[in-house]
């Protein structure tokens, strides 16, 4: 059977379009940033994740699309903030100059501040039920925050001064990209609440497929072409960051995404056959190839 | 009779503390640092705005701290990140270094972002009607975004660049700090909705207060001592900034000042002696030396 992932891709990228002002609104320049670094061929997984979940809950597609848009919304503001000079200093996002740079610095600040922004209001103006909404806004923001993604890229950066222990790398990682993974399928399931074994069972399958991201990121910045990545092979190397390649060596890495794979796989076992679009993403995400 | 200035500062002061994580939670030095930009004697004119527009619609001072919090949260991540090398570049604020002096560029960028998800964190967990709540983050959201604070500030540095003409002026100022003037008043309302004749004045008071802040600002760059503004002297005429000085003279200025003030005050007639807080707030602004 052939899951609906280009369907949802084209669903998200509609919300997105009718949920940002046109790039000729004042100030343009802003507006066309916005457009810019929304709209260059990101691969939309949080976006996936809050629909594969619904769906698992039997939600309609069309109640999640402020909840999709929203998460890519907050992914693509850290990504503009984190390319930043002062953060991790990226030219390349992928195969496109950085925002940046096509722009300029002030405006990717901006960009990135408002797409954060944006991402509450979408939620807010969502024809759903007070209760979903509200809970979404948590959802998000419990992710986005100072103990969420922002504090995991805080660590990032901190990270390049020492080196980490293991448990330390999964603490970044679980903040700076598992944190939204994880609002991404809650937001899917509200508030159809599961019990609480689903509940821990949607938990563990969040946090293990967000690690697996990181972890293959990690192997394709060893192994992956820079045509495919759309970045510089081999950068995390030149920068004496810690990942789970300078751990574990490329071998052990891969035993590890096999390890995390798995787990994501026998973490759905509860939900049978309704959680095969969940499945397929955990599969994608160990397969891809940027 | 005197009103409860302080008392509401204090209040502020208060809900900040508890709705943000100890300096010592890791990340520490994201936390620290967010610490450190919002208890540095900030006026707090935004959230007094709050608690002076529910005083005047009969609302309990306890139910409007979380949203006393928010606008001034979101207020001090626009400081942080306008003070950026890349945006206004400025080493001082309110005579202490800014954030990214006392720190790094890289954590006043993440200080910034997460001192704006906490706003909408802190709304969110208000014990309040799920009503409330929407509508609060409605008005921070539509205040913040690119059509309002953010924008302004894109306006703002654009016209760094180009001279500024008195309507374009006014247009960024309404934005950059109008809008959350005038959501915190919207908010300090909300959801007692008053009648379209009640939001109207309430807006023209917001609309007029927000310019005569920046008409007093202009103002004080030229004439205020930097001991009390904590910034440098005539850095506007420095930077060949628009301001409503360059373009009116000092005296031009001051009958702007004036003429917005009357506009202010004229504003509240129809809600008489109810709206005394909000009148000496408008007294303040114009009267203030830093």
């Amino acid at each position: 059977m052939s899951l609906p992932f280009d369907a949802w891709q084209q669903r998200v990228e509609q919300a997105l379009k009718q949920s940002i002002p046109a790039a000729t609104t004042d100030p343009a320049r802003l507006h066309q940033a916005i457009h810019y670094v929304l709209f260059n061929g990101g691969k939309r997984v949080r976006p996936i994740l809050v629909y594969a979940t619904g769906k698992l809950f039997g939600r309609a597609a069309e109640d999640l699309d402020a909840a999709a848009a929203a998460v890519e919304l907050i992914h693509t503001y850290s990504l503009v903030h984190d390319d930043l000079p002062a953060m991790d200093d990226d030219e390349l996002r992928r195969g496109e100059p950085t925002c940046h740079r096509a722009f300029d610095e002030a405006t990717a600040i901006l960009v990135g501040d408002a797409l954060q922004t944006l991402a509450f209001q979408v939620v807010m103006d969502a024809d759903l039920t007070a209760k979903v909404r509200l809970e979404w806004v948590r959802e998000l923001a419990s992710a986005s925050g100072s103990r969420g993604m922002v504090g995991g890229q805080m660590m990032d950066l901190q990270a390049e001064e020492s080196s980490l222990s293991i448990d330390e790398l999964r603490t970044m990682h679980l903040q700076k990209t598992g944190a939204l993974i994880r609002a991404s399928i809650m937001m899917g399931a509200a508030p159809a609440l599961p019990d609480p074994s689903a509940q821990d069972a949607l938990v563990l399958f969040a946090e293990s497929i967000g690690l697996a991201f990181q972890v293959q990121d990690d192997i394709l910045d060893i192994e992956g072409s820079s045509d495919t990545t759309g970045k510089p092979q081999g950068s995390d190397l030149e920068q004496n960051k810690t990942t789970f390649v300078s751990l574990f060596g490329v071998e052990g890495a891969k035993r590890e995404l096999q390890k995390l794979h798995q787990q994501a796989v026998e973490s759905l076992d509860m939900f049978g056959e309704r959680a095969e679009s969940l499945q397929e993403l955990a599969n994608f995400i160990v397969q891809r190839d940027h």
